[in-house]
C-alpha cells in the first residue's frame, strides 16, 4: 500500500519530476531501429518521458532525435523533410541535423548570424539488439550505454519488439516480477492435472505449488529475486529473475534456456512502451521461438504497435473459452493480451492505497522502494550507481532445483548461470 | 432559478456527496435481470452513483453487485470468471462470492488467514419487475424494499426496460413531471384541430387547453401533483401525477388504464439510467401496448440500452417531418428520443441560473425542494422517512374529470384511484 | 517571444475576456450565407467567440442569430421549429424572432403576460459577401459594417467559402501575413531553378531572394506591411498585405490582379474559421480563379468545413511527393492543408514562450503588438477608432516593382492601388 502522494512520487516522469530526473540519468529505448528502416526515411512521432520527439534517420544513416516542435515558430517537425543529411521544417525551411544544429536558415538573410544561435532540443542516439537508444539527461553527466549481453549479440541469438501498453509504467514493471500469477492468468483450467507430465521445470512446479516464498536480494543494479516452491521431497524449485534500473525486467528461465527481458519504458504517466527481448547467450534461437515471437507480432496493429486485442474490445474475451479452457478466455498465444487486459484495468495510475498485498507481492514491495530509492537519493545529490557503472547490467535470470539446504544466491551453478561470463 | 451551488448540491451523488448520501438510503435498480440471464453468465459492468460496480450471477442465481477492482492489485472483475457460486478474479485467482467474502486465495500459502481478512465491497440485491435493485447505504440501515406495486405483480401485468440518457438525472425527472411540454413536444402539427376526436380524455383535454393550472401537495413518499384543465362548462379535467424518493415518477394515466413509472438513477454526475415501467393493476397488458414496449426496445442499441436515434446523430431529426407532420422532426412512435432531444441538449448538467421558470413548471420547483429538503435534513441528523416507510410507495398517478367545484384530492373516486388498495 | 501571461491575453476572446470585449466591439462573419438557403430552412449551430448560437432564416429571409439555449429551460433551439417569422421551441413551444422577442408562448396562461418579459440573447445580422454577419457587443455601441470592398461588390467579381482551423485563431492570423514561408511551404523543389521563368512577378522574385526585408506602418485600421525584396539591379519587388482589426487579412496581390482577404474568427480558444475571399475590383473573376475556387471548396467536408486532409490523417502528407516534388508530400493545390498542417501542429494555442523569431517575422511582431494595444486600450476605457470608423476597412493589398530609392508608402502608382478609389 502506497499513499496517494508516494504513489505519485513513483509514477511521475515528466522533466522536472524527481522521478523524471532520475529517470534521465539512464538510456531509454526510444523506437525500433525498423521503424527507420533507411537513410532518409519519414521522420516518426514518438513521446518519452512525456516529451514529445522527432526521430529520424539521416542521409548518413545517423539516428536523430530531437523536439517535436521547430524553435522558429513551432510547427511540427514530423512534417519536415528528411534531406541531405538533415531534417528541414518545411514551413519557413529551418534545417537541423541530428546533432540539434541548425544547419541552414532560407528565411532569413545570409548575413545574418542567427542560424549559429539556434540550436533544437536533440538527445544522442545509439543502436542496439533491434532498437534506437536515446540519453535524455545532463550532457555531462551522458554514461556509457549498459552492458545488457543483448545489446552485443549476433543476429541469430535474439530478437525484439515492443508493445504499447495503456497503463503508467509502473504496474507494468510489476506484473512482470510477479510469477505468481502466472499460474492462473495464464494458465488452462486443467494445469493443475497436466503439471506432472509437463515438459518444463517451471510447468512441473509451479502449478502444483502456486504461492511461491519470496527472496529478495538488493544488487548494484536493482533487486534478485528467488521465488521458492517445493519441488521433490528433498529439493526447491528456485525461479530467479530481476529488476534492473530503472524499468528494466528480466524473467525466469529454464536452465540454457532462452530468457527474456522487458524495458518498460514511460510513455507519459499513463502509457508506456513494453520493448521486449529473447535471446539466448548460448545458441541461435530456435524456429518454435522465432514462430511465437513473430506470432505476438502479428497480434500488434501497425504503426501503434498496440495490441488488436485492447481495452476498446475488452481484449476480445471470449466467455464460453473461459468457461471452458482457460482462466481468462483470452488466447493463450496471447499472453500480452491476458497481461494488458490485468494492467490495464487498473486505471491509467492504479490507486495503490486501495491494494491489499499479499507474502507473494514481496518482489513488488521492493522494486518500489528501491525506485523510490534511487529518486529520493538524487534529490539529495547522489548520483545512481547503476547509471554510471554499465557493468551491473551484465546479468541474466535463471531457473534452478537445489537441494532443500542450499539458499539460491549461494550454489555456484545459479552464480554461474545469471552473470554474464 | 438556482444558483450554480444550489445546483450542485442537487445534481451531485456519488460518495461522500450530501446528495450522494441521501440516495443511498433508498434501493436503487441498477441493471435488468435480462442482462444477467443464467446462472454463471458473463459478468457485467455497471456504474451507479458513480461507483464502478461489477454484477453477476452466481451458481446458485443469486446476484451480486461488487467493486469493479479486485482489492488485491486492483485488477478489474470485469474479467473475472464466475464460477461456483463466486467470481474469480483472473490476476491471481481471488475468488468472491455475492456477499463479498474472499472464498479461495490460491496466490497466498493455504496456512496463511489472509483470506479471512480480505472483503470486496459487496451491496446486497433484489430482484423484483424485472430489474436488480441493490441497497449501497450503511448497512445497519437497510430497509425493507419500497412497497412499489408493480414489483409484485403476475408476468403478463408490466414490463420494463431501461434507457441511458445522457444528463444528469435531475433534468431527466423533470421531464417526466412536466406534462406542459407533451402537447408540443410529443403532439403532430393538427393536434389542435383533432383534439375533438381523440379517443382518450388526455388526447381531448389537453390539446386545448394546453397550460394546465398546477396544484401540488407534499406526500410522506415525495409529492402529488395535479395538473387541472378545462374540460365541459362545468368540469375540469385533472392529470394526476407523482414524484417519489429519490427519483422515481408516476405519470398521468386513463382511469383503469395501464399507467407508467420512470425510475432515473444516476449512473454518475452526467450521465442517468431511465428504468421503464409500464403495469396495469387490474388485467394483464394488452398487445397494442406489448407491441409500443418492443417497439421501444428495438429503438435501443444492443448492450449500451443508448437509443440509437442519440446526440451524436442528432436524434435522427428529419427537418421535412419537421416541416410538415410534427413539431420535432422525429418519429411520434420514438417519444423517447425526442424527451431526450431536450434534456441532453440542456448540456450535461443544465445551468439552472439562467432558467426563466413559469406558472406550469411549478411541479418541478416543488420536486427539486423536497429532493434537497431530503437531503438537508439527513445533513442535519434526520433520517428520510419514505425510504424507512417502504408502504408511502403503496400509490399510482391517475386522471379524472371531476365537477368545477370539487379538488382533486377531496374525490373518493380519485382516492380509491391513486392509492394501491 | 511573449509570456504565458502575456499569450494568454492575446489568445483568449470568450465573454468577459480583455480581448473578448474589443472582438466584440467589430462586425463579424459568422457563417455562411449558403448554409441558410432559403427562408424557414433547418437551423444551424454555430460557436462565435465561444457563445454557442443558432442561426436561421426566418420567413421573410431575415437572419437571426439567437442563444442556442432557450431561456425557459434550457433545451437547444437547433431543434427548433423554423415557422413563420419566429423559431420555436419544440419542448414547450416559446418561439422567437429574430430580434430576440418572445412572440408566443403557449405553455403559459393567455392572461399572463410573462411572454413578454422574457427575451432571449439576439444578435442584429446583416448579409454581404455571401457571408452572414453579426455584431455582439454592447447595442448602444453598435457601429456600421465595415467599408471592406467585397461587401458592396457584383456578384461575378467575387467567391466567399469558410475553412474551419483547429487551433487559435492568432496563429492563422500569423501565418497569413507572413510572406516568407511561401517560398518554401507552398513550393515546389526545383522553384528556385524556375523562378526565372515564372510568369508572375512574385513567383519571378520571391524565390530567388526569399529572406524578404520587413517595413511595417501602423494605420488606423491595423498595419501595412511592405515585404522588400530585390528584384533587378536598380529596382525592388515590393509585397504590401494588410493586417486589419480585429483579425483581417489582405495578401499581396499582381498589379490589377484578384486579391484574397482573410477573417479569422475564433470559434472558441482552441478553433476558428477562416472566412475567405477572393474578389477583383476592376474585373469578373476569370473561368481559372474560379476553378481554383471551387477545388478548395471540394476539398472540404460537407456541413462542418474541416479539410478533409486534416490532423486526424496527418493531411494526407504523401512522403514519396515530398521526396520528389514539394516541400510538404501535401498537393500544391491544396495550399490550405499546407498551412493547416503547420498551424495546427504548434498545439491548439501555440507555447510564445519557447519560439525564436527572425527579422523576417518583424509583421507577426507588430501584428500582436497593435492587437493586445486595441484591447488595453478598451480596458482603459478608449473604444476602438476601427470599430466606430468603417471607412478605414476600404483598403487593398498590392504589389510593385519600385527604383531601389523609393519608400513603398511614397509611391504615387502605389498609393493609388492599395486604397478604394
Amino acid at each position: 500500500m502506497l499513499t496517494k502522494e508516494e504513489n505519485r512520487y513513483m509514477t511521475e516522469t515528466s522533466p522536472g519530476t524527481p522521478m523524471g530526473d532520475f529517470m534521465r540519468r539512464f538510456w531509454h529505448p526510444v523506437l525500433l531501429s525498423e521503424e527507420l528502416p533507411e537513410p532518409d526515411c519519414p521522420p516518426k512521432r514518438t513521446k518519452i518521458l512525456s516529451e514529445e520527439l522527432i526521430a529520424f534517420r539521416d542521409t548518413n544513416g545517423n539516428v536523430g532525435l530531437i523536439d517535436n516542435y521547430c524553435p522558429h515558430r513551432r510547427a511540427s517537425l514530423f512534417f519536415g523533410r528528411n534531406e541531405e543529411a538533415g531534417l528541414r521544417c518545411v514551413y519557413h525551411g529551418w534545417k537541423f541535423n541530428v546533432n540539434g544544429d541548425c544547419v541552414d536558415m532560407p528565411s532569413e538573410p545570409a548575413e545574418s548570424n542567427f542560424k549559429d544561435k539556434v540550436r533544437i532540443k536533440a538527445y544522442p542516439c545509439r543502436e542496439g539488439a533491434g532498437m534506437v537508444w536515446a540519453y535524455m539527461g545532463p550532457p555531462e553527466l551522458q554514461p556509457d550505454m549498459p552492458k545488457l549481453e543483448y545489446l552485443d549479440m549476433p543476429e541469430d541469438q535474439y530478437v525484439s519488439t515492443k508493445v504499447m501498453y495503456e497503463s503508467n509504467y509502473v504496474q507494468v514493471i510489476e506484473g512482470e516480477i510477479d510469477t505468481v500469477h502466472a499460474s492462473i492468468l495464464h494458465s488452462n483450467l486443467d494445469s493443475l492435472s497436466k503439471s506432472d507430465t509437463a515438459t518444463t521445470i517451471g510447468g512441473r512446479y509451479s502449478y502444483r505449488d502456486r504461492p511461491a516464498r519470496f527472496f529478495v536480494e538488493d544488487t548494484d543494479s536493482g533487486i534478485l529475486i528467488g521465488a521458492r516452491r517445493n519441488a521433490e521431497e528433498d529439493s526447491y524449485y528456485w525461479r530467479i529473475s530481476r529488476f534492473l534500473y530503472p524499468y528494466i525486467t528480466m524473467i525466469p528461465r529454464e536452465p540454457r534456456g532462452s530468457a527474456r527481458s522487458g524495458l518498460i519504458v514511460p510513455i507519459d504517466d499513463e502509457n508506456c512502451w513494453f520493448f521486449w527481448v529473447r535471446w539466448n547467450p548460448f545458441r541461435p534461437l530456435e524456429e518454435e521461438e522465432v514462430r511465437t515471437y513473430e506470432l505476438m507480432k502479428a497480434s500488434l496493429a501497425p504503426v501503434t504497435y498496440l495490441g488488436q486485442a485492447n481495452k476498446r474490445n475488452d481484449y476480445m474475451i471470449d466467455r464460453e473459452m473461459q468457461r471452458n479452457v482457460n482462466y481468462t478466455g483470452i488466447p493463450q498465444n496471447n499472453a500480452r493480451a491476458q497481461d494488458a487486459a490485468m494492467t490495464d484495468s487498473m486505471g491509467v495510475i492504479v490507486d495503490r492505497s486501495q491494494e491489499h498485498l499479499g507474502t507473494t507481492d514481496m518482489a513488488i514491495i521492493r522494486m518500489r522502494r528501491r525506485l523510490v530509492q534511487g529518486a529520493r537519493e538524487l534529490e539529495e545529490g547522489i548520483e545512481p550507481y547503476a547509471a554510471t557503472h554499465p557493468e551491473v547490467f551484465a546479468v541474466r535470470s535463471g531457473g534452478a532445483v537445489l537441494p532443500r539446504d542450499v539458499y539460491f544466491t549461494e550454489d555456484p551453478s545459479v552464480q554461474a548461470d545469471i552473470f554474464v561470463q
